[in-house]
């Protein structure tokens, strides 16, 4: 194939011991969830050189629907919430990039702000915000609020949040706290300054009561690929999280995604675009086939459904009958995107409801690929070569055993081809990512001049 | 001297670099404040058996008033926020306690819950929070408010947010997550249960969606002294941190609290008092009270004055003739405890406004021992014989060596007098500190029974 520029970025996505939604039931998977094995995943992607380890998150444990069926499945339950297990895993690596995912519809900034840039300090930069707007409902109601806020409500919060978020990372120089015992200055007044932001949602005065972090702005990442969603990317995303399942889909999401940057003032390479990807890798086209059906085996129906209605954010997928054709869903407040591919997918491959959650309880809407370690590498650099991807986040099948196969079979091919570094070049997730690092004097200036 | 049951507990107070407002100045201070020197710190009080370490909070830097002043002083600047900083010293440590301060008036009760959960996950049953209602003015502007909440205000959210965040903790039980993995049952519907709480504050419907923490509930640690926080200490509280001055005012906080223990059907053994205490350690009195003098040399008037106007949340101290005698401070909705207590302070010792706060730069209104280790273990265990305390927050002078004088001076002469362990007999801090597990069933019961 002919040869794009550069080398592609991996993310680890650690969810519970395993992508696949019956993982936990697997032999081989982890039998527990404690601190120990996360340190022992995060090892597994930071010897093999990952860019981060990816940690999902919401606000809800989805059991208001008392039903039998919630009870087989994880339902919501976490095992960490992802800002504390972050921030104990940074103690315990030093290279990887460490990525947690927060809403802001129910956080607030100043906290948020605080405690990335904490992570931040902890690790040395290597913290990253996967902003989410948290699209489902039952969120809402362990927040002091009767329904959902609207989508384009989420996204307008959203907008608002990231401003003060980043701001609030401006409000000091790098250079501010100088602590010098001589003088007994510990920091320059003149490099510390108020944010004084009054908007719609949020009046926030600053600063921030916490220095610069060390990548300046940990990582902005966003996953959402609604039209709202896109706009928030283009201009405030670093990196994209995207489920895209043909390479055509891909090519179309990154050109669209960056062809919107520009207006925004914003460089190609400012935002980096890495979809997730479910691989399940064999030694053979047999063998991965096997592990795949394994964990196939291992799925309840009713988990099934609870899985489709979760993602979709549409609970009549409960009712709806199992074994006709899909073509439609309701529409819904939740995340639009995720129901929108579900409907594609079921068009194109002529799914009833019992083959699309069959089809999509591994890798949960995102793309799968079940073969051998070069065809996967074939599909991979494939996506990457023809500006599909600027990198994948892996979404192992299981853990460890899933992620040590694709470090083990897939990454060697890749490194082969020139596709993944051998070592890490930088110290932060910034310069793994190969994103610029913000100054806090050019936005403060820029603030001044509107 | 006659002796009472049992030990005292000790926990090892952490700001910045010392507890003396000029400890990030002097010489044998740490020279930064980065991870490691906090790793280093943590590692002293958990080789010496120490119950705990503690963090203290703010969620707002002081430079409102922009005045030459402020930056010869931390100004409400902390190195990190508090549970991310208690997440990473988890993976560290493995047997101390990690309390973390946070405020009851700018978070979110399914989000705090939430993180101590995780906290005590990740540390195996050794986190405690500790409650704060956050005294400072400049806090509400940082959060969409245009002024303090009032007094009284922030006290009837603080008791409403306790019972969800405990409500939360309850809303599985211990043993409801099997994850079994042949019948596929991940946990037990009937052990995991709504909340469904609705307040004048909060609706929260629940459950959290993490496990119940390992000590069912993370230990609550309270430090409020008016008379709206001993009401919600008596009720809530399980270790008190409290500011006394003198044996008497020790004695009589403490038959206070502990009485009303009984009208919220709690023994006195629910609730452990820990007074702070600033020792300054010598091998003879004079080489203590040298160590005490290099510190104060370092103190700028200006951080005195800034010191005291936080502390009090009385910014017209800065505005006063430093010379005259102080017999009166203006009324305030900000913290009330401790401008009693200066005033007290300052009318007891006939203090001018300098003398006051020479007089608590290195306490910060908290009691102050300058002496051999033999004078201070005498004083601690007067106090502690006398029901006076059930221990101490140690506030090293600076760190470490504040501690590290501590810890090779006096702790040995506790133990030499069976005031404090040699070995930690449990592995959480509910444990350490000899405090019962709740029971999640019979909070569940009660809820049922109302």
């Amino acid at each position: 194939m002919a040869k794009r520029d550069g080398q592609l970025s991996l993310g680890a996505f650690l969810l519970h011991t395993g992508h696949h939604v019956a993982a936990w039931r697997h032999p081989g998977a982890s039998d527990s969830t404690g601190f120990s094995d996360f340190v022992h995943f995060a090892r597994i992607a930071e010897n093999a050189k990952f860019d981060a380890v990816f940690l999902a998150d919401g606000v809800s444990a989805r059991v208001h629907n008392v039903e039998a069926a919630s009870r087989k499945a994880h339902s919501g339950f976490y095992p960490f919430e992802p800002i504390t297990l972050l921030s104990a895993l940074s103690a315990v690596t030093s290279r990887i990039g460490l990525v947690a995912t927060a809403s802001t519809s129910f956080s607030d900034p100043y906290n948020l702000a605080r405690q990335f840039a904490s992570l931040d300090h902890l690790s040395g930069g290597r913290a990253g915000w996967n902003l989410v707007t948290s699209a489902d409902a039952s969120a809402a109601y362990n927040f002091s609020r009767d329904a959902i806020i609207a989508h384009a409500d989420r996204y307008k919060r959203a907008e608002e949040f990231v401003d003060v978020v980043t701001g609030l990372w401006d409000t000091s120089d790098d250079d501010a706290f100088v602590r010098d015992r001589k003088s007994g200055v510990y920091f320059h007044q003149e490099k510390v300054r108020r944010l004084d932001h009054r908007g719609a949602f949020f009046q926030v005065r600053g600063p921030l009561n916490i220095a610069r972090p060390p990548q300046g702005h940990p990582v902005v990442v966003q996953a959402g690929s609604s039209e709202p969603g896109k706009e928030l990317a283009a201009r405030t995303a670093e990196a994209v999280f995207t489920a895209q399942q043909t390479l055509e889909s891909s090519i179309a999401f990154y050109s669209d995604l960056k062809g919107r940057l520009a207006k925004y003032g914003r460089a190609a390479d400012d935002m980096k675009i890495l979809p997730g990807v479910f691989p399940v890798v064999g030694r053979t086209r047999q063998e991965a086939e096997e592990k795949f059906e394994q964990l196939q085996a291992l799925l309840e129906p009713s988990v099934g459904l609870d899985m489709l209605a979760e993602l979709a954010g549409v609970e009549e997928v409960r009712t709806l009958p199992v074994d006709a054709l899909i073509s439609q869903l309701p529409e819904t407040e939740g995340g639009k995107s995720r129901r929108a591919l579900f409907l594609e997918l079921a068009a194109r491959e002529n799914l009833t409801l019992r083959q699309l959650y069959q089809r999509v309880a591994g890798a949960r809407g995102h793309w799968q690929i079940v073969g051998t370690a070069a065809e996967i590498a074939d599909e991979l650099e494939e996506r990457f070569i023809n500006f599909g991807a600027d990198g994948f986040n892996i979404m192992s099948p299981a853990l460890p055993w899933g992620l040590s196969d694709f470090v083990e079979l897939v990454v060697p091919e890749l490194r082969r081809r020139g596709l993944f570094r051998n070592e890490y070049q930088g110290s932060t997730l910034r310069e793994h990512l190969g994103l610029k690092r913000p100054s806090a004097q050019s936005a403060a200036s820029a603030a001044a001049a509107e």
